[in-house]
């Protein structure tokens, strides 16, 4: 059969993206071809909000049948943060059949080489685009998070985390030549000569572990990275979050198809509720590579028992801000009180430890005691959520028990500045919506440190005082050295405080956001320019994205003869 | 104190070098800086061939003291395979004094940037180069290769692989800007604009772990990747192989020092008879790097145990070279003798399962039965070496008495096809010389499996007979898959042939050399142009050298703040 979509129709089509693509990768100037503004969609054959809304609705109830190999049964469960039941039923595999039936498109996919599999990716990535708004619906009320995060970070964000992947999967592919001819003098004899050829080839199956809360921004980097380097790649979602993973496979199958490949490259490998397949699936000698955002401890699992693949991790960590001192008081706390806010603080990014001198600070608004400090966090916080529609809009919903378990309990760990309060969703009454809460912890204090030095994963901060500047910089290394951290802010107008925390930060390997006051925020990182995470400390053992993300993916076998 | 040699002075001496190098690891065509004609050294500050002889025996018997702190004695007792007793001895570490050390000078050689770092690794290659002379015999006298091989592979070789390191860490730190200024429109309000700093951190201290045979050539691409991507080195030698690793270390100490930064990002460790201190170093928290060739049971052994270390490692495999079909019998046959008798098949490329149908093979001589191909070797390899000089110059010594004890027993393995035969050393009677032992194997047998798929390391060849060519490619597959192998051969006038094998190198990621009948052989590969190993199969994690060899060595921080 041949293909409906020809590779040079394919490059005609995606290789200028491609190439702005590899330019912001190399500049890490402002660059995205996916808009984040609603309005920019229902035109060009994408789907506008009212239209994602209608096909997300008409999946609801429904089988999504993927046409997989290996299909045993069908699974279902999804219930929305919002309450909404889903209803959808997806393929069970058998990996038995459906490994060695993903095997089988792997050569031609190798063969294909690096510029056809990126622009077969970026016209995955552009179909999805077109659909954002379906997603958007899926990673809401899967995630919990509000609409117009869901929208912007699922969509948006996402296809630009998978097509950074792609980019970075490209240029690592083409640095060696397909071929080389290699002459090497003899002096007066004739010289050596040998012509070469270089092959990209993809060490497997790639397996993505997915996750509750950003299924497709966590999900999309492994796996554009893997398919792009030739890889096939069996996507296991989260149980809670299925349906965004499983319309990314349908998508990709169907382009794969289209373009002649073999559509069980990528493939869905959903589960029976405890059914625990991933440790199954990732210890399978086809899964070669393993991408996974989730627990440490699982983190650690995978690391220590899939030794037969390259295994990429995010785990947890503490996030801390330092706030020594600001010239622009009032912009530091509506920075803060909004990155504590979004989404409940169940981002990997959120901040958790806001390590402040228990002497106060100098601020451009006079001097402000520790605890004037964080009782102004705390109004900055209650006025940014004080209107319930802006507060669900903030907000969204938790995500899970674990989490508002979690957040209950954080009230009794010390002095709570600002408890937590149960917001209704006008629309899904089912929905669980809270406000963060700071709890006041005194980081002197033997007894305090079980709090702040674990990951409390939600909306629960700790205000930690600490005796010095010093002392806030010394918390900050034992804090990532031990635990690790996606994130690290600080609020300083001193040079020695500011040159601290960086050193603090190059020698633990840490992102550094200094004194953000306006529309960034430091659990915010945006493709082809910030790094997500460093990759070097306990937090995640990969950076998205860079050329370590990429280059163990595949490997270059050469084929050499006299020329 | 000013620094001797200025990174402005360093940039202009080996800038250009680095560039040359640039070039060629992008389009692997043919180059070296390194000259690998004995006549070449001897001037413009470089010793010759008497001067490093007289420079090797002044080393003799003395104490090599490199100012190292923590030393809390000194290790000597290397015998060189020919005999002699070398009586160097090295500092004894105190890895709890050494380690905090080598730490300390890691922020000014981190904050020297990638070109600095570059320029002063190249100042230390060109240092080494000059005392080249020196170093073949260091490497003659603890690797038993003589004297020519020694020198080439030791020397120019050597400092090949460890520029192509040099330029695969300088490029892949400079992939990402030291600074970007990024700007996002935000329709009618003003831009978002932030003003980010990249920097390049190290992991900490790289420990590399020396092998016996090729001191140099397998330790200097992990040493000057280390390095040049910010960590601090320590260098593990094998305890018969210390002097050529020492004496580097001693140069890139003294460069470190002259340039202004610290010497102690450089150290050795010297380990007392049967210490074992690689395992003691290798999970120490200090080291999160390690470089390691050697056996696959310790290689395994790191790899499992030295978790919070990125871990690169060179192993055991079994190399196969199928010979299916020729044009040029006499080329082949010359070939593979040469192949065979080099170094006494010490070499972890060396070829060991000669897989041939036991039909015999179309050449252009008329067909050949399998007896008369592996009689016509034998006595390829019989002529090659019936000189004793030539024999002497091509073989070098026995490494260590394991090897011989190998050789010794492969003769009951099978019907012997060539016996080995002992060569008496001229200059140095306590020299162990031995020409290789063939001996045919029936691939059908499975008596005969344990002999052919294992390793056997040394002068020892299996001509394996084999149904069909198809049986050829299926026993590749399976030696490669479940073994490893750094070469792969194979001599073919049939495409199909040809196209099978080459796809089962490709599958199983082996690199492979076809039809090599001149002065190229399997075993050897060119900096700059050749991959060592593919890190796609099981006799290597890592290839020298690419991308993925180089890119976790480092981390990326950002730093981030508002324009």
């Amino acid at each position: 059969m041949a293909a409906e979509l020809t590779a040079h129709e394919l490059i005609a089509r995606h290789r200028p993206t491609l190439d702005q693509a590899l330019e912001a990768i190399r500049t890490r100037a402002y660059w995205s071809p996916h808009p984040e503004h609603p309005k920019a969609y229902g035109e060009n054959g994408s789907l506008d909000m009212a239209a994602g809304k209608a096909a997300f609705d008409a999946l609801l109830g429904t089988r999504l049948d993927l046409g997989q190999p290996g299909t045993d049964g069908w699974v279902d469960g999804e219930t929305s943060p919002y309450g909404l039941e889903l209803g959808v039923s997806y393929p069970h595999a058998d990996p038995d059949e459906l490994l060695p039936a993903m095997k089988a498109g792997m050569r031609a996919w190798r063969d294909a080489g690096a510029e056809t599999r990126a622009v077969v990716c970026l016209e995955i990535l552009k179909r999805i685009s077109d659909r954002t708004m379906e997603f958007a619906q899926a990673v809401m009320h899967t995630s919990g998070q509000a609409f117009m995060m869901a929208f912007q970070a699922g969509g948006p964000h996402a296809q630009d985390r998978g097509m950074e992947a792609v980019a970075y999967a490209y240029v690592e592919q083409v640095r060696t030549p397909d071929t080389a001819e290699w002459t090497k003098p003899q002096g007066k004899r004739d010289p050596l000569a040998l012509t070469k050829h270089f092959t990209p080839v993809p060490r497997g199956v790639a397996l993505v572990i997915g996750c509750n809360t950003f299924p497709t921004w966590n999900g999309y980097p492994g796996l554009f990275a893997s398919l792009a380097t030739g890889n096939a790649v069996l996507v296991k979602p989260h149980p809670r979050a299925v349906l965004p993973l499983a319309l990314t496979v349908q998508v990709a199958r169907q382009v794969l198809t289209e373009s002649g490949f073999d559509a069980n490259l990528v493939a869905l490998a959903a589960e029976r509720p405890g059914e625990g397949i991933a440790k199954t699936l990732a210890t399978r000698p086809e899964i070669r590579i393993i991408d996974y955002t989730g627990s440490t401890e699982f983190g650690d699992w995978l690391e220590g028992n899939a030794r037969q693949a390259q295994v990429y991790t995010e785990k947890a960590g503490v996030n801390s801000v330092i706030v020594e001192s600001t010239d622009d008081y009032r912009g530091m706390l509506a920075n803060l009180a909004f990155s504590l806010s979004l989404y409940s603080g169940q981002m990997c990014t959120t901040p958790q430890n806001l390590v402040i001198p228990r002497g106060g600070i100098g601020t451009d608004q006079g001097h402000k005691s520790f605890d004037e400090v964080v009782a102004d966090l705390a109004q900055a916080v209650d006025g940014l959520l004080g209107d319930d529609t802006r507060a669900n809009a903030l907000l969204g919903a938790i995500v899970n028990p674990d989490v508002k378990a979690r957040l209950e309990a954080a009230a009794g760990l010390g002095e709570v500045a600002l408890a937590s309060r149960e917001i209704t969703h006008p629309e899904f009454p089912g929905a669980v919506v809270r406000t963060p809460v700071i709890v006041k912890l005194d980081g002197s204090k033997p007894d305090a440190e079980a709090a702040y030095m674990s990951e409390c994963f939600g909306p629960v901060s700790f205000a930690v005082a600490v005796d010095s500047a010093d002392d806030a910089a010394g918390l900050l290394r034992r804090t990532i050295r031990e635990k690790g951290a996606m994130t690290v802010g600080a609020y300083t107008t001193s040079p020695e405080v500011e040159e601290a925390v960086r050193e603090v930060c190059l020698e633990e390997a840490a992102q550094l956001s200094l004194n953000l006051t306006g529309g960034v925020y430091v659990n915010q990182t945006a493709a082809f320019s910030d790094f997500h995470g460093s990759g070097g400390n306990a937090a995640a053992n990969a950076a998205l994205c860079d050329g370590a993300f990429v280059a163990n993916r595949f490997r270059v076998v050469e084929v050499r003869k006299e020329a």
